[in-house]
């Protein structure tokens, strides 16, 4: 091994993502003093993580995704959590932490799931298979491997209310020649077969949406979790404040008179 | 104490930001679906964090606050640990939250600092003191007790890059009559306060801008801290998925060549 | 400045703790193949912070220290966050991370705490003042800025039960000589303070008694934290266990049969 | 849907744990106050994850795993960021979790990931296959899908200081009849596989020996991990602590004079 250099260590956090040098910062080589008052806070996050700024179509889809997850109340893990975290002494900033780190494979991966699902079906469409066989295929794949088809049904809802308002944005979107559809379609299609031959569909819910759009607008599979961590941040730092407003201290999941049912030795 | 009652594990977890029931979501008493398309992200930011929607010029300036503070590049701890956290083999989602659980009040507080800071100013102001003379005895006064000054001078930059397109921004939105300028006030009599007598003067910087921002739309002092996270959280997530992209696994501070300096008993 | 050079680097990282070289590892200057097997991990943990090993005495009491706060059941925010994170398809250091996140000033640090408030009654008594004036003086000064005294009283405990056999052991350490007592004669007198002239007393509990111990064994006040964050994973650990062998997904707080009250905007 | 009951509250958070109630504590059944004082720190650990004491030859074999995996100094990202997290202004809890949250797949599973290799090693040989004809199956059906062997090699020692001290415990334990040694035996059935007819062998590591070591004590191969985490957490805090006592704020991962290479757009 050759002796290490100075500049092996500044190769070591080489990155593309933005030059920052004394009085200088830079956003995917654009000065951040052009971008401040003219970009919004939406078309940054797509300069930052797509290397270019967005076209309207692209961003209004972009939004109305991040707008779409942002609070699933305190049921939520993500929610409870930092609710009790912010009574317990930290900073807002920890307690934001502790919420979003719970967005794993089964809180807040479903979208990047689903995206990988629609993908399968895009492909073997793609490949001269019907649509809906090559949806019945891919989901009949799934099924072998998973308890819950990402993006479709959901505990709470017979049909999630952000249903309709994505689906027609995205079909407005595919009409309008901003995006092409080919995930719109594979997700309606897997729709439909869930909906053959049983007595209560199990429609697309908003995991499976937003995997859609994020699916339409090009971002690879992980990134539907990057971002759904961004838009759910949201409503953790929404619910985090309200609580720090109650002035409760270590605050547990259930009132204090309520002692848990113990199942040990005795 | 009374036996506890179902009512009361449901009051437990009260709150006013959203209402989720089967089929049901709403956002501070609106249904989402009629927020879906017609709402911006950061208008949703908003009316989660205040109860209703924020005008556009309001709108205007938290954009451009929460563009302005995205990424500070590598050197920024927040950023140096998403990058080694994603090479552990956690999600990303576990990357971004060990980013955004360093925005303590060192590395995420100065701008809730600086609100504080400013708030004295504008109290004292208020009160009949002339800003400057308002300014000079905050600054003395909290010069007695912190090392740095919150909001004003940066080791990088000799003048932020953000500080004019910001200050500009602002100085148009109290012209406008959006926001009334008694932050701004403040912040400007400081900053004056800072250069009287100096062979250096000590600018205000992006925390001290967005302190202002923040203060004048009315957020109080802990939501600069939250709105921070959020903007952060954008940069974090950009630069955990360049580093993702590059396949290094445990990736320390620094290459593996250079052995830290030890210091110890031999 | 002058230029950077490879040595800056390595003394960036420098440290006492350990060092780590090819085929070398030692912890505080010894070779780490000499205490696997003959050190125990209690001593393992003195050594790293203290930089040389534990006399039996001063094991013991860590020992016992450690071993008294490693669980306070799901009531506990810690415990429960790392319950309901693993349930959310993290890995089991995230959910412990998330609890051991959560243990800050209010739920982490009244150990740290109340080991300042005795240093300060302490200080008055080696000053000449008796120890009881002393403790009354810091108590009332106490009482002025805070609403609970740290270390003195439980919300679930009359007597916290961990308050006998920790008082009798440092009672004991100190009878034999293995440490002076000035901890123990300062929480003696305000559990004293606490007592007189009310219905009610207070009397010290866990985070006071660990306090003591740590306080007479000469850690410093951030470390009784410290120490608490290592004692208290255990249990983090043994409950995230156990929930894991549940097979819950996305367990939130309360029983998804129960809506949390709506108290906002119809 | 019945109606839901405060009794069901209390199921939903139901633990064999412990049982904590006003002025009790029990651990796996035995009151707190007959722990402390008598029980050691890893007796405690064992007891709760485990349900019942350790033997001593347990409790030895448990002391050396959890021994030797406390620190791999700065470079190991757990370290580093700890460090790095402690000079931003959070508690010396938010800085052991943001270490603790990374020793994820890649930083923190080679030991779990060893433990269901060896397992499988051992279940082969255990149907009739000769120990070496085991490994060397199991060996080429993991070198398929990964890239490297989970517990074998070590990127920056030729041969693991670790290795001699934990080997002779185990071998020491087998013939004393505290354990069985299908673990061991199966370990170094892959080292002799790993070493034949090469020119550079490849012995087993410390992540592999402590999977021995929490093999053959019958531990699940998730709580491999959970055990190092609190293993670890100890050389986390300590170089926390070290850090917080030099003074930096906002350390980043190298010195502030040399700039990470840009590679993006200009």
């Amino acid at each position: 091994m050759s002796e290490p250099s100075v500049q092996d260590v500044a190769d070591w956090w080489a990155t593309a993502v933005s030059r920052v040098e004394p009085d200088v910062i830079e956003l995917r080589g654009r000065p951040i003093q052009e971008l401040i008052g003219t970009t919004s806070f939406v078309g940054v996050i797509w300069l930052l993580l797509r290397g270019a700024p967005p076209t309207p179509g692209q961003q209004r889809l972009l939004e109305a995704a991040l707008v779409s997850s942002v609070d699933h109340g305190p049921h939520a893990p993500s929610i409870a959590i930092a609710r009790m975290a912010v009574t317990c002494g930290i900073g807002i900033n920890g307690a934001i932490a502790s919420g979003v780190n719970t967005l794993g494979d089964v809180h807040g991966g479903a979208g990047e799931q689903c995206m990988e699902m629609l993908a399968e079906v895009g492909r073997r469409a793609a490949g001269g298979t019907g649509i809906d066989d090559a949806a019945a295929a891919v989901v009949a794949g799934w099924r072998d491997h998973v308890r819950y088809l990402p993006g479709f049904g959901h505990r709470f809802h017979s049909v999630d209310p952000r249903r309709e308002p994505l689906l027609s944005l995205v079909r407005e979107s595919v009409a309008a020649g901003v995006v092409d559809g080919a995930y719109l379609r594979a997700a309606e299609a897997v729709e439909r077969n869930l909906a053959t031959g049983r007595s209560r569909p199990v429609p697309i819910n908003v995991d499976g949406l937003t995997a859609v759009v994020y699916g339409e607008l090009g971002f690879p599979p992980p990134l539907a979790r990057g971002l759904f961590v961004l838009s759910r941040s949201v409503g953790i730092l929404a619910h985090a404040w309200e609580e720090a407003g109650q002035g409760r201290r270590n605050k547990g999941p259930i009132p204090p008179s309520i002692l848990p049912t113990y199942g040990g030795p005795s």
